[in-house]
């Protein structure tokens, strides 16, 4: 008789995102007539810009043509994609980081959930609190977590590293030495940045205790401060220690098309073993590569016209970001983010925890957020907005905000 | 320190077609006159049909407008996919199946690599031999298959099944009960299909001894035979032992597109545990959905004039499949498969080596083809030829080895 993989059933209630759902339907069920704003989920709005359209309508021609189709994609994605990556983001930053070894995906959603999987079960992994559902989740389902206290909201084998107002939301090396420690700056959930001094920290860290960061940065594009790292590899010794994980979905809005890439340097060894010929060949073993039509769509982030059309639309949700910022203040909120990153981070108000103020909200001012509790224990009492919304709900919802 | 997953150490040397490549590489460079011709990796060389061209078009213009913009696609696919999936793919041939049990994905390989993670690793996998190396490298990397053996190419904790001449390259029940089957029909590599009858005594098989099938379909459409199912679920009891796995890559040239789909039943359960609800959960956190364009691509090959024009590309390459067949077959070669199937399975001739008729082939032919080793030890002796090429192509590669 087969067996099923214990540790999923370890895995509490359902995710974050589908409570959430579950409860705004259930309001306007009730409420048909009310107009509800989502600013919850990070999902984006506004279209894909005219540069990705046509390199998509180009690509899709090709696919209809004998001579131009395109069938099995390269193992680890096209060189003209690589090269893009390779040149543009990082060449252009001073960090040596070659289009060999970029692993082209389908976004960072499955690259983070699909990394561990290379390293061993006997692995303890870091992680911040407040932290993105997926890395914790993921290394629950491989068995490395050990088991959980619904009190507390933890697993007994993983290191929380508590990211709160009291240290600048910016985690403190683990007083316990970690093998794997999972970074996400700008921050996914609470909107704050590290600058590239405190970055060098983590990395000098992980060379000397042996630890490997996975670290997670799918919101660079919203990087407006000078000191703030764009990539790990701007740090000295990252190559190392660092595998860095990147997304199209928030700085050319491809929620929807799904792309992402993987960068895992040639020095970055277990002794003799190679991370980088492992990843490859997961990647060849256990996926197909993305499609040459998004691929092309990929390279067109990095075309003259796609740069300038895209930083149009990452100041757009900027401008959102400045919006429920500054409105949240002048109501009298404490707020944090939203500078280098499309997400604001507000401490709820009076003693009312994360799960009061969403239900406060929505049935209040109509407006969906997300618990900042549903990132983890340190991540009660706090509640997130996201940019991403069009302009005119934004301004809409924060007035509703104000006026409760 | 980090340690890795010493699973990926056990690795045999790297990948069939990687092999391949370096020594067509390595030929052609020798030769850089001669003209080959590959009918060795299964990939396809004709073009989208119009149909999906046009979806594909028209999903784009979609992503360009505000209003008709997506984003995140719902975890297991957008309900217009899983509905003509439902439709045309199972209740039209009397199959029990909903839209609610097929989750969509970017392809079978994926889903063949990543099914076994929610099984427990303490479960013994049987297989075909010669089979499709994903799904033993898959288990190998999770540490399911215990030791290799470099002489006999096989895993000490793998049940094999051999597939030759003697029993028509149909398997027979193991005789060591296996708690994970996997079974691919039509075959790949041999191109053989199996009857209803005989897929029925597997069903019985795994409902008895407490197994799970992991049913592979990839070349449904290829089937000319009537009593050969396109489905497991057209055999009663299988929605109590069976996932299956469906791609649109051999029946829709998606290879370079990537969509697919499995199926798992809300009947199957172990004790009180859905399987169902295991791979929801696993999609819903590694996984983000298949592009939306992509997935009205895949609307399309169920739309009436997708329909009309697939069949046509399939009969294509069905007429090259039959000529490699006959071809083969009046030249002397003992010849199976290209029925069922766009697979020709032959015979080495005299007592070469799978890899030696590969050497005798590039260089006296200058034609590629696959080495039945490569697919495990029952595959010696045998060679794999793909009707994927262009008919012009295969036409002259059938000349070129008759006149050997």
């Amino acid at each position: 008789m087969y067996k099923i993989n214990d540790n999923y059933l370890k895995l509490p209630g359902s995710y974050l995102f589908s409570n959430i759902a579950k409860k705004v339907s259930a309001f306007q069920a009730a409420n048909p007539k009310k107009s509800i704003i989502r600013l919850g989920i990070g999902d984006v709005t506004q279209p894909l810009v005219p540069a990705i359209i046509d390199a998509l309508h180009g690509a899709v021609d090709e696919m209809a043509d004998a001579a131009a189709f395109h069938g099995y994609a390269p193992d680890l994605g096209y060189d003209f994609l690589r090269h893009a990556i390779a040149t543009n983001d990082y060449k252009s930053r001073g960090c040596d980081i070659g289009a060999d070894e970029i692993f082209v995906s389908d976004g960072a959603k499955c690259d983070s959930g699909n990394i561990q999987e290379i390293f061993s079960l006997d692995n303890k992994i870091a992680v911040c609190d407040p932290v993105y559902p997926v890395y914790v989740d993921t290394n629950v389902m491989a068995g490395r977590t050990g088991t959980y206290d619904p009190q507390a909201g933890t697993w007994s084998n993983v290191i929380y590293m508590p990211c709160t107002a009291e240290n600048g939301f910016a985690p403190e090396l683990p007083e316990e030495a970690a093998d794997i420690i999972y970074l996400c700056f700008p921050n996914n959930p609470t909107g704050s940045a590290i600058t590239k001094d405190q970055l060098q920290v983590w990395v000098d860290h992980a060379n000397k205790v042996g630890a490997v960061i996975i670290y997670d940065a799918a919101y660079e594009a919203y990087i407006s401060e000078m000191d703030v790292p764009h990539s790990i590899y701007e740090c000295e010794g990252a190559r190392t220690c660092a595998i860095e994980l990147r997304s199209f979905s928030k700085n050319a809005g491809f929620t929807g098309v799904r792309l992402g890439f993987a960068v895992v340097p040639k020095d970055l060894k277990a002794g003799d073993v190679s991370l980088h010929e492992l990843w490859a060949r997961r990647h060849g073993t256990k996926y197909n590569g993305a499609p040459y039509i998004i691929q092309r769509a990929g390279e067109a982030v990095y075309s003259e016209a796609g740069k300038v059309q895209l930083k149009e639309q990452v100041a757009y949700y900027m401008k959102n970001a400045k919006t429920i910022y500054q409105g949240l203040k002048d109501a009298g909120y404490t707020v944090s983010g939203g500078v280098n990153a499309p997400y604001i981070w507000l401490k709820t108000p009076g003693k009312m925890t994360s799960w009061e103020f969403f239900d406060h909200l929505l049935e209040k001012a109509n407006v969906v957020g997300t618990p900042g509790s549903g990132f983890g224990p340190s991540g009660e009492g706090y509640f997130r907005l996201t940019a991403f919304g069009s302009y005119e709900n934004t301004v809409a919802a924060i007035r509703r905000i104000q006026s409760l």
